[in-house]
């Protein structure tokens, strides 16, 4: 199947609006198996739309189209369907009713001019949209699909995950199901290179992307029922961790700060950090994990020596150069001035302090707690921010590695 | 001048890139006021690519092309253009030796299959890419251009403003310059309804942007020299600034942080934070801020009632409702504990914790120093994590209207 997507709306050309339908519904595609060749951007505009149409029914099966579904005089995404077929549109009373419904929830009357989502034309269904007016249609003609869904992402996406998916991948006749794990601590190379003999199988499959939180790899797996693919993706899953180990530390949607959170909740234990090098980074992930009041107490973040003394550190310890020794004090400071069962401090420095430029650097993370005490150093070279960064998902795998260890 | 951008790349269809490529030329092209009327992306593939470039030729007067530049049997636009022009590539000398000296700075051997980035056709003349070894192409014939640019943004973006901006500018006869203010406090509704005798001038334009540190507005104003734009900029500037007033913080690239650092700066005055409710986001933007070592001591990030307590906070204090009171012990505590000579403390309450769904929210700022004590409340709702921005961009700007103030 030769799939096409066609993104319409004049906002889309003036460059003030990024067009994130686009890349998802690729994505989704490609968990589909289907092939995608071609996208493309159109404004409101009947004669350039048309010509836009024309040329994607000659050369694609299946055609996905966002936006131009809307009430008003300039959404026309309709009409260019009816034009493309030569069939007429006409008011289902049905939609109609749906749409008059939609405002009554809300204590309106519906507007005249929203008569026109509830057109159709023979060849076309109605999809259902929950979350707004606009219903989107479903079209088959001469072998090929046409699926026009309105330009809100969360409405697309709605209507995408629960009608459209759907009904493509009972066409494309597999279900296809994935899986994330996520690393942290190997480099991408690395990463391949130990699963080189997982990677070039075809099914299921396994792709690695790079995040600021470290390597993801991604197991995906065709099969005709939805117990066979995750029976392939366990089996799969299985064979990675025994080769990465500890490195992989959390699944779909986990955070590191989350998978903490959960260890330190289990546990009992509560925590508190120190930062200089990474300026309240550290902190803030905590901060803005959901209920981590439960758990994190905060932070103190000293960014010169003078306020790492005012803090309570030893003014002889701090004037000298960033050192374990440093970051074990702040790690001592945090737990005591906070009341914290575990303290954190990270303390770094980087050859030069411009915020471009690639520098070397280095960083001196220190864990303290009633029975452990535990300090690591990592040098880097990067951009100061991705430093910054870089030093607190460090800070946090090695908590994460030290509370799995903890009984 | 009808224009139309293309981007090439098989790797833009697998939904695993966003293209930003496509947004910036669109936003480009608007500031010299030539209307793009189509975007597409294809793969590397020569027939699919063919296609795309004889339609583009037939319905635009510019063809702007992002990627397929490289040196690999992938990259197929230098080849694609070729094709649809009826035109022969040849190595050009001059370009390789060019790539060979660029490999030369960086101690390596051309690699063989680099020479496919040196050819040219006799309709094109290079673009020079200092960034990278693929030199664009600028190709005019029966009155079209088409303008070939490799697909990393920084070697794209760099060749667009220093090669292919300027020459379009050129064409189209008129100098477009453009200057963005930055204001803080008013809704974008309300800028609107202030500014509406403005905004209907086409020369120069006005154009506002929501961001999250404020509402922006972009002034652009056509001439035939600069000189004359800068001058009908300045006068628009004055203007808005006579209606908005304090709300004008910053222009083009400024930030509130570095306003903020500037002032501290020049009046020798030293920060310090505390924080409850926002999470170590403010201190964690004053800390990246570049330089920031020199006015801003750090902050103390309590997020629990007890780890207030812990700091220094009155157990009495803290163990009621959030309020005023509770604010300006922070922001003494701050300032006293990190020996700075202003303190803000941020503290706040939303009416349920839940890091999802809209809820409303009361924050309380409040500014300790030697002088001035002030505090503000401010009601919002949303979203908790844009509240936290919201609240910390608040007291950012109170800071900036105190430091404004004093001598």
């Amino acid at each position: 199947m030769r799939a096409e997507i066609i993104s319409i709306g004049t906002e889309l050309l003036m460059g003030e609006i990024v067009d994130t339908n686009t890349p998802y519904l690729a994505s989704q595609l490609s968990l589909l198996g289907i092939d995608l060749y071609f996208t493309s951007a159109v404004g409101d505009n009947a004669d350039r739309l048309a010509g836009v149409f024309q040329r994607a029914w000659q050369r694609s099966d299946l055609i996905l189209t966002t936006g131009g579904l809307g009430p008003t005089q300039d959404d026309i995404t309709r009409e260019a369907i009816a034009a493309l077929l030569g069939e007429k549109l006409e008011v289902n009373p049905e939609l109609k009713r749906r749409i008059e419904e939609f405002f009554a929830r809300r204590g309106l009357e519906m507007p005249q001019s929203n008569i026109r989502q509830a057109t159709l034309i023979p060849s076309a269904v109605a999809i259902p949209n929950p979350q707004g007016t606009a219903p989107g249609w479903w079209v088959e003609k001469e072998g090929r699909i046409i699926v026009a869904m309105p330009g809100p992402p969360g409405e697309m996406q709605f209507m995408w995950q629960n009608e459209v998916f759907p009904r493509l991948q009972k066409r494309t006749g597999a279900i296809i199901l994935s899986r994330m794990l996520k690393t942290f601590g190997l480099s991408e190379a690395k990463v391949d290179e130990l699963l080189s003999d997982l990677t070039s199988s075809s099914n299921p499959t396994l792709a690695t992307y790079a995040k600021l939180d470290g390597i993801y790899l991604r197991i995906a797996a065709k099969a005709e029922r939805p117990e066979q693919a995750r029976e392939m993706i366990a089996r799969r899953e299985a064979e990675v961790r025994a080769i990465l180990g500890d490195a992989v530390w959390g699944v779909d949607d986990e955070t590191q700060e989350g998978v903490v959170g959960k260890l330190l909740t289990t546990k009992g234990l509560s925590l508190a950090v120190a930062e200089s090098f990474t300026g309240g980074f550290l902190t803030n992930i905590l901060a803005s994990a959901p209920e981590s009041q439960r758990y994190f107490k905060g932070g103190l973040i000293a960014t010169t020596d003078e306020a790492k003394v005012s803090l309570g550190l030893d003014a002889g310890l701090v004037s000298g150069k960033a050192s374990a020794e440093v970051a074990k004090a702040m790690a001592a400071l945090a737990r005591s001035k906070l009341g914290a069962d575990i303290g954190i401090g990270i303390e770094g420095e980087s050859a030069a302090e411009a915020a471009t430029g690639m520098v070397p650097g280095t960083v001196y993370i220190a864990i303290d707690s009633e029975q452990i005490k535990i300090h690591q150093v990592q040098s880097y070279s990067g951009r100061l921010y991705q430093m910054r960064r870089r030093a607190a998902y460090y800070a946090l795998f090695d908590l994460m590695k030290l509370l799995k260890s903890i009984s």
